[in-house]
């Protein structure tokens, strides 16, 4: 069955009521009973919840064959709790195992093969990368993996669609009895947001630290009634590692000059008024936009009443400015970050509910003016991939993207046009991660075109000034630079399922053919 | 059938599973799976959820006759909230309705009489005084009131035993989307912990504001994402009556005499030491057992590590001094708790469920060394009473009383022997609200005595040199001071039942029969 944006379907993964993507915001008002950990009494008081190991923990959880793990990527490509958790369950000959984490990474490579060997035979994620995308790809995994944003995710645990049966919490510091927090120990990651839906909605919980600290270790990002058991391990990660290249601020001029255009199209918005709001992704021009908002809001005069989503130190310096109100944060993306939330006023921690759960009763991407995101492509009906490489191989996230293009009033994409010898903005993108309705602008290195679905857009760009082109005419540029890329070729097997923020299905990615030369 | 505090239980009661009272943490280890609202996904982007009068949302959440509303008890005697959204259903024809609230009290009054004219049908709260517990006492309510402890309540939302339909948030201050707190108003209340859990299990959340802050209102103790709609009313209570006059510190020779007894009680168990964790009640004697346990703390060189419960100015002067560690807050007594929440390094807000429920992994009150609680009657079985008055009339609250006695390691009732004509120690309290095998120490103005189920506490007395006596000898002491009381004369039905911590039928409260003179 085709969707609204044009991809086919197959009929055989629309059970138990799935729908495909029929557009933005289709399920609104629908009505539905939350899901519910089955959970047990500990009436009696307990002294510590301390295991000895994460076996012990493991054992005490009842961990058997079947189960889905939840796992939180706070530590990013520093993450070792995953690897840790992963090889005591192999260990203990457990199989049939799904992992459901928040994402996954470059640090997750020796999942990789427990996938070629059949012991993980499911995985939802919003990022695969790496050894995990590559074997994923070539179809090893028993199950489509079922890839969904940052508030798809907790959409998805809330409806029952996953039954987390053990959540495994990676934390910078933990009591004995599991209240535990993303500051304060060796490790930190910060906010500890993607996890605290988990642990609200896992049948058992197991916080894995390498930093014990007193009783009680409150406020709490997850709480002691949660935690079944609490661990000790040596580290739980390499909080250096917290901080991709990608999000370092760029000095590449084509990058700063994108970024500059980007802070014009706000300003040419109404949005762009004292108290707008704002959220940025961690690619250099994104990123970059921050320097240019700067001095546009110290000139108008005006503050930005809030920004979210994944922070970066250049947000905390603008709180520490006065020119923010409230820094509200589900995810941090480098150290000055995880050395501010909770302890600069007004950076707070949300949860990945409140953050971009489309089901809830209003997340905060949906109270949004603005947001600057990456893409790998975006084609001509402004469909974004950020999930598929140029060769079909799984290797992205789309995280908050398709949250934060929809909830956002005014949804901007900044990218080069080309990248090597490729075209960013193209015909049909590779896998739709963002549908085009949710896009409003893109901005690139070669020219500005807006969608015509925002014809208010198009009228602030002209009575400002801003030069805009057709979308087409970007891919055309792009198209006479690098040449029109040749057709993937696919096997027919679904191995992944790209489900849209709402729970329909947006696209599949199928298994990748070995390329053939006849 | 009789229940292990000897109370006889109407087997008409024991519907749906429910069993009678059998001892300290008979339920434990048991699983269950949590209950969980129907909720309406807000997808689509909403600009405010303000809605213009409690009336109008009150329509917008579905109001209709047979719900349960919910409400907390914050604002204390202050509270306007309930009695104007009542008034609101009331007028509009709404009947058969159910009210669930952490507590009430002599704010309520007005709600005695829709329980009169047959409009308010059912009732379950931790408190009920003034005309709201004479008009249940004389029968009119047409099913018995459920009266549950602050860890009782939350228990039973989330094992579904009440399904609240729609709960209402007293905010002192709010933003247009709901994220609200306790703090920033006009008239603040402090922690909003009884909320918390509210706010999470209702199908419909109201928030009710006399203090409209900007979006986003973070960090938030209810959350947007959970809230339905937002009302703004001139009034939302009196702050001024937050502090009844048991939360004054008692100047009262008697009351200081048995406090500093509480004190040396506590110095001479082993669990006296540093990191040692201390709650509270407001009655004169309990409160000033603070002030004994500071000189005591400073003398031996060590510190509290955590304080919870109900807060009071007293406790907040000790985190400032550096003699407790961390003070955790599921409701603030007096003016100077609500000004320190949030703002006091170390006070922070908990929710009930992480205070006292006992079906969750672990709350705060099963962490407690000591608890210092008041007791209305407390009998030779050291059962305490602290809800009927007596003359058998519903006039208190167990409130913490029964979570924070089974949790703690050492709980001791502080209580005069005599209150005006009345014994306070007898042979058979009227009602059971916190059962004997909960009680470790009784302390009188005329003697300490200790449950026999404790002969570590009895030897650890011995070994400092405290006098102690049997309760017996302290029942006839007061007998001999003011008379064996009368047998109370009830009529069959029963007006009230009372659930332990656990659930199961602790006791039941009968309608009273006017006083005969034959």
């Amino acid at each position: 069955m085709k969707n609204a944006v044009g991809r086919e379907i197959p009929d055989y993964l629309l059970t138990g009521g799935r729908e495909v993507y029929q557009g933005k915001n289709h399920m609104d008002g629908r009505e539905f009973t939350k899901a519910a950990p089955t959970v047990k009494r500990y009436e009696a008081p307990r002294e510590t919840k301390l295991a000895s190991s994460i076996r012990e923990a493991l054992e005490q959880c009842g961990a058997k064959s079947g189960m889905t793990f939840s796992f939180h990527h706070h530590l990013r490509d520093g993450d070792y709790v995953m690897n840790l958790v992963m090889a005591e369950a192999v260990a203990m000959g457990l199989t049939d195992l799904t992992i459901a984490a928040s994402s996954t990474g470059a640090a997750h490579d020796p999942i990789a093969q427990y996938i070629k060997d059949g012991i993980v035979v499911g995985l939802q994620t919003s990022g695969i990368r790496g050894k995990m995308g590559e074997v994923v790809s070539q179809g090893y995994l028993k199950t489509p993996a079922i890839l969904r944003s940052h508030g798809g995710r907790p959409r998805a645990i809330e409806a029952g669609e996953v039954h987390i049966d053990i959540a495994f919490v990676a934390a910078p510091t933990a009591d004995k009895m599991g209240n535990c927090k993303g500051w304060g120990g060796k490790s930190d990651c910060g906010s500890m947001g993607y996890a605290m839906t988990d642990a609200k909605y896992a049948d058992k919980v197991v916080v894995i630290t390498d930093c014990l600290v007193d009783y009680p270790n409150m406020p709490a990002s997850v709480e002691a009634i949660d935690v079944d058991a609490v661990v000790v391990v040596d580290e739980i990660g390499n909080p250096k590692k917290i901080a991709s290249a990608a999000a370092r601020m760029t000095q590449n001029p084509r990058d700063l000059m994108m970024a500059e255009d980007c802070a014009r199209v706000m300003e040419a918005t109404p949005y762009f008024k004292d108290g707008f709001s704002f959220q940025t992704g961690v690619g250099g021009p994104s990123l970059a936009v921050n320097r240019f908002l700067e001095n546009r809001m110290v000139e108008k005069g005006i503050k930005m009443g809030f920004a979210i989503g994944g922070i970066t130190t250049p947000m905390v310096e603008l709180l520490k400015k006065g020119l923010v109100g409230k820094v509200i944060d589900v995810q941090d993306f480098d150290l000055g970050a995880v050395e501010s939330i909770g302890r600069t006023p007004g950076h707070c921690e949300m949860s990945a509910s409140q953050y971009a759960n489309p089901a809830n009763k209003g997340a905060f991407v949906n109270q949004l003016d603005f947001v600057i995101l990456a893409a790998l492509e975006v084609d001509t009906d402004f469909n974004v991939n950020v999930l598929t490489g140029s060769d079909g191989v799984l290797r992205g996230a789309p995280g908050g993207h398709p949250d934060t293009a929809a909830g956002s009033k005014c949804c901007i994409i900044v990218t080069p046009l080309v990248r090597g010898r490729m075209a960013t903005v193209c015909e049909k993108v590779v896998t739709v991660t963002t549908p085009g309705d949710c896009v409003d602008v893109v901005v690139t290195d070669y020219g500005i075109a807006v969608n015509p679905l925002r014809q208010d857009i198009i009228g602030w760009l002209d009575a400002a000034g801003i030069k805009h082109v057709t979308i087409e005419s970007l891919k055309e540029k792009a198209y006479s630079m690098v040449g029109r890329p040749e057709e993937l070729q696919w096997e027919d097997k679904v191995v992944a399922v790209m489900e849209a923020r709402d729970g329909t299905i947006l696209d599949v990615v199928r298994q990748i053919k070995p390329y053939s030369f006849d």
